[in-house]
């Protein structure tokens, strides 16, 4: 087993079952979804025998991450006699832990919770850093708080329950931390020719976190420097924003892969990054994910979901820039038409 | 103007105006109900004048401090363009304070918030300590979380703009904390004949605030002695809950007094309190507050109540004692039919 060793918790990487402390609990919750009920569970409750817990369902997809399933689950705690000194485990992807993490910070103003994320996306991404939230008026996570779980389990595990598509999500997120943090770790990506031929998942998800770690630990709050984890979602963010208010199936990586097609193509114009590799990146990019149908359409309500995001200030959308790749420029901008000739440099890939 | 100095913001008390810091928020956000709307801002506005804000206003009312209300105030901040950098400045009671907070602390994971309490109790009670929250499935403030404001604001000049009752609710967090703090603030208080014709409140709330000061200071979250803050509020909450589900009108303060008459008789009962003591109490709080009429049939509802207090552990309902005036005993439990003693003991007066 791999730890990485946080401020104030520890990430677990690998065979971890035995390091869960539990006993200090007065009850303990289990949220899980429709999905990890059926997938995960069973191998959580093959791991931990006589755990008496409740088991709290929610609906899976980010379409539920909102403030009604809260009021479910703060309601479920109530019934179910939760106390400051019950806690929460987390089992599932980011929507559960972004909502979990979320209403056991808030109930009774703040009660211990533990995230198990089964999918490589919230195994990379949401296992370090805090953030917790839920969506409100089709705006990702508007509304949340910052607040460090007691523990995060991650095990290869539970990605063996995942469809192709849901790894490739998660897979963006490795891209995005090699762009901004480590040419090492894009070149060791390169490798990877098909991403369902990969077995070994533990070699790229801890490096992964160290970038994540070494940025979130100079930067708790998303003053500055963290900002640069935000490279890829600031368009992909409206993108997704947009698929989710319209019925439209696209997993955040999706989005985000497009987001770093259209940022790399923005840091291009803006700091300098070479046109070869920009063209590396999204033909990479490409390969893996296809391309998504991108309507000139929809570029007008891209623009204006793009004000709304939180990382802006006095409504100037905020990008973070690569001026080569491992290098991050914090704090661009850049304007419509620019942002729109990003949507059509994707579009004529 | 006096400033009492806490951790991470200033509590200012007086002619504070000119000390109120807005020019590093890009836009300013006033959270009022219909009563602060029509009686406080006319104060605010005349003492800040040019101030580009935008109000939000929300229904008076204890009934309101709930998720629909939170929900409204987010979707306003939305649609006002509100940012990270935003700031919340709540002019109101406890409910404005504790619920705008909350709202500020959680939107886009948390922005600026000033406290300008304009009523008796949130200026002693909900200065001081951080605590935000809303009700939910009429359990007081389950939902909620720590954190403190950047500034707080206290006005006198506000008081005036209350009724007697609003005033008197107010009262009974400064007599629990001389009970709990300080024998010479209790006796200073038995000078106070007449609640209404109290001229000079700041005399009152300073020495207040500088208990609860110093008690939160030594326990910000709420894991020992700030129990201490929670003399007469268990059976209190409790009684307040009904009348909130039923329709009643009780103020929290009122409540509290209850509270506080039923508590000091577990107080004499379990940790030793003096007869002579319990009946100064008594005698004293029902003087001003005069009696409510508790019902024999609603017992057992307020004993379930008490039950889901957020400080039990184990479903054990925790109690704060005083063994004299001034002194504290944590951590106190008392069974189900000393607790309906205390109750018979309160109609029996």
């Amino acid at each position: 087993m791999k730890v990485i060793d946080l401020d104030t918790y520890k990430i677990q990487i690998g065979d971890f079952w035995k390091e869960i402390q539990l006993k200090k609990y007065s009850s303990i919750f289990v949220l899980a979804d429709q999905n990890t009920k059926e997938h995960c569970l069973p191998i959580f409750e093959n791991n931990i025998s006589n755990l008496d817990f409740h088991l709290i369902e929610i609906q899976s997809g980010e379409i539920h991450k909102n403030i009604e399933t809260c009021q479910f689950i703060w309601s479920e705690m109530v019934k179910n006699g939760a106390d400051r000194k019950s806690c929460m485990i987390n089992l599932g992807g980011g929507v559960i832990g972004d909502m979990g993490g979320f209403t056991a910070s808030t109930f009774y103003r703040g009660m211990d919770f533990i995230q198990i994320p089964t999918t490589l996306l919230s195994q990379v991404d949401a296992s370090i850093g805090g953030k917790l939230g839920i969506d409100f008026m089709n705006l990702k996570n508007a509304v949340g708080l910052f607040k460090n779980p007691s523990q995060v389990c991650v095990s290869a595990d539970f990605l063996k329950t995942l469809s192709i598509r849901e790894i490739r999500s998660g897979f963006a997120e490795l891209i995005k931390h090699g762009l901004i943090a480590s040419k090492d770790d894009w070149i060791e990506l390169q490798n990877i020719k098909k991403i369902s031929e990969v077995t070994d998942w533990e070699k790229y998800i801890i490096p992964s976190l160290e970038i994540k770690k070494s940025v979130v630990h100079k930067d708790p709050f998303e003053m500055g420097l963290r900002k640069s984890l935000n490279f890829g979602h600031t368009i992909g963010h409206a993108i997704e924003s947009h698929a989710l208010s319209n019925g439209i199936s696209l997993l955040h990586g999706e989005a985000v892969a497009i987001g770093l097609i259209c940022e790399s193509f923005l840091s291009h114009k803006v700091v300098g990054l070479s046109a070869q590799s920009l063209d590396k990146i999204s033909t990479y990019i490409i390969n893996h994910y296809g391309k998504y149908k991108l309507k000139k359409s929809n570029f007008s309500t891209y623009l204006h979901l793009m004000t709304k995001d939180k990382k802006n200030e006095n409504q100037i959308i905020n990008f973070t820039m690569i001026s080569e790749i491992g290098t991050i420029i914090l704090n661009q901008t850049a304007n419509n038409s620019l942002i729109q000739e990003s949507l059509e440099y994707y579009i004529s890939l």
